[in-house]
């Protein structure tokens, strides 16, 4: 048996934990440290794996083979990526969908540089209905994709709408429009918008005298976030977030209807129902993290993509099992 | 813009002519020749593709990019893959899913030993759902699969019928058991033999005089095929099989349900529903024809499954394009 390979767990928020756990059930990575940027002596972890402050991060270069990034899309990673990038292997969940190829370039280039090999954006979505968008158009060239996300929590959107000034709580569902997702299951061709498919209801607690309506006008503007959707923004107070609101469950469809001939119609759907979203979107970085360290271990250096790994690489079986048992 | 890729098709039945079909669809490839063990002046293409006799195809050893293997996995593949890889680099949609590791070595070694690439059992069972078993159990390890076959024809297992002796005509329909399917979708972790989860019915006619109590009895003892599955064997008129069973649609699911907690369960499901299984199995071979001449180019030569190939590989979308738009 080969040995272990050592995790780093970056931030220890609600993925950040369930990185923890999902290592602890798997036979070949260890936790090696968690890091947090708050006072390290204040945190418990789940599996008693150590905890270090940020600062002191350089000193484990040697003693981490993936670093698994747990921070929020909207601040930390950027900053964090790049900066980790250059003395670690990383893995992240990067989920900010147009901004992806710019965080990309930034991770590559220190990436070659320093001679690491770093997994962006591995998550659900981006992630595995990215692997399947870019898989089905490529079996079936003529048709169209439809994604649905929800109902569901969003953590990326709940977390950008915490960070908003005045606002001391928020949760965001992303539902999809019924008619639509009908439309495409049964077989539509047609190209459908995001703000046709789906709607972002917005639940915020605000902070005491803070101002409602300019909170409702920055949450509608946000760009990326919440700009191109129809989005609904419902003040509750932080006794009904609590008793209401605590659910981390998502689902998700992704469709492509296609042809391959006049009379030879097709359809591929992928589709998945979570009752935790941090829990299942650890679950995928941990297998990305395998991949990261063997594209590492070939000399494959720099920043890729889900599209850019095959899946035998996320896999702890060897090839040959994985060929005899699972093709 | 590069030249396209120059494909062969070796063998001019159901499959040989979708993959004429798919390639006539794609603006990245084009087909050089159709190579058959027929008369090739009896044979008109669909598109006007030149037709050679299969006894001249190493002329053509510089004048092709890849060669899709289109022939029967039964007889034909594993005489023709080892072969033909000496001289191109291939595809094929070999589905005899406990010879394949075999079959793998044979054509792995020529093909090393020739500097070809060679992408075997890319179809969508073994291929796509293979994909998706490898994917869903790194990224949700504790858990079960359960592949659902039906309801739908196999090509491969009518094949399998009509070479025995005094069939003169088969179709094998594949068919789910409703009760283990819905156990599985509403997320059971329970494992399910393909004994439980399928039966097999076939439709065969007899030839004049022939020994039905015989064929009966070789079909139903026929390993890989049928010995492991519950098998009806019923005969009819050539007449009925033309009225009756002249479609060639296919449905499938593959399901995983797994958890990362004690109250974290998570289902992910993988689902095709298609009018024509050549049409849709050529598509699929079209795509790894592109990802094996990258392949080639990369000098990356050997035998591969779907699971050694980054999706990205598959389009003919550049990377760039492929990250900005579909991830």
């Amino acid at each position: 048996m080969s040995a272990k390979i050592r995790a780093g767990i970056y931030g220890y928020g609600n993925i950040g934990k369930s990185v923890e756990k999902a290592i602890m059930r798997s036979n070949d990575i260890t936790a090696e440290a968690v890091f947090t940027r708050r006072d390290p002596g204040k945190i418990r972890t789940l599996s008693g794996t150590k905890v270090i402050g940020a600062d002191k991060v350089s000193e484990f270069k040697d003693k981490i083979d993936v670093m698994l990034l747990c921070g929020g899309s909207a601040t930390d990673l950027p900053v964090q990526g790049p900066e980790l990038v250059k003395e670690f292997n990383i893995v992240d969940s990067y989920d900010t969908h147009a901004k992806i190829p710019d965080y990309m370039k930034k991770i590559d280039s220190e990436a070659r540089q320093n001679k690491k090999a770093a997994i962006i954006s591995a998550g659900w979505d981006p992630g595995l209905f990215s692997i399947m968008r870019s898989l089905f158009m490529s079996v079936l060239p003529e048709g169209e994709n439809n994604t649905f996300w929800g109902p569901g929590v969003s953590q990326g959107h709940s977390d950008a709408l915490r960070r908003v000034e005045g606002v001391s709580d928020a949760i965001q569902y992303t539902v999809p429009s019924e008619k639509i997702f009908n439309d495409v299951k049964n077989r539509s061709q047609a190209t459908f918008t995001m703000k046709q498919k789906l709607k972002r209801i917005c639940y915020v607690v605000a902070e005491k005298n803070a101002d409602k309506e300019k909170i409702k006008k920055t949450v509608k503007q946000m760009p990326n976030y919440f700009a191109d959707y129809e989005t609904d923004v419902i003040f509750i107070s932080s006794e009904e977030m609590k008793k209401e609101h605590s659910m981390m469950n998502h689902a998700g469809n992704m469709f492509r209807n296609g042809s391959t001939d006049k009379n030879e119609e097709h359809q591929m759907e992928f589709r998945i129902k979570i009752d935790s979203n941090p829990g299942f979107t650890a679950s995928i970085m941990v297998a990305y993290a395998r991949a990261a360290f063997r594209l590492f271990n070939e000399k494959n250096y720099g920043a890729k993509t889900v599209l850019d790994v095959p899946v035998s690489y996320l896999s702890a079986m060897e090839r040959e099992q994985q060929i005899k048992e699972l093709l």
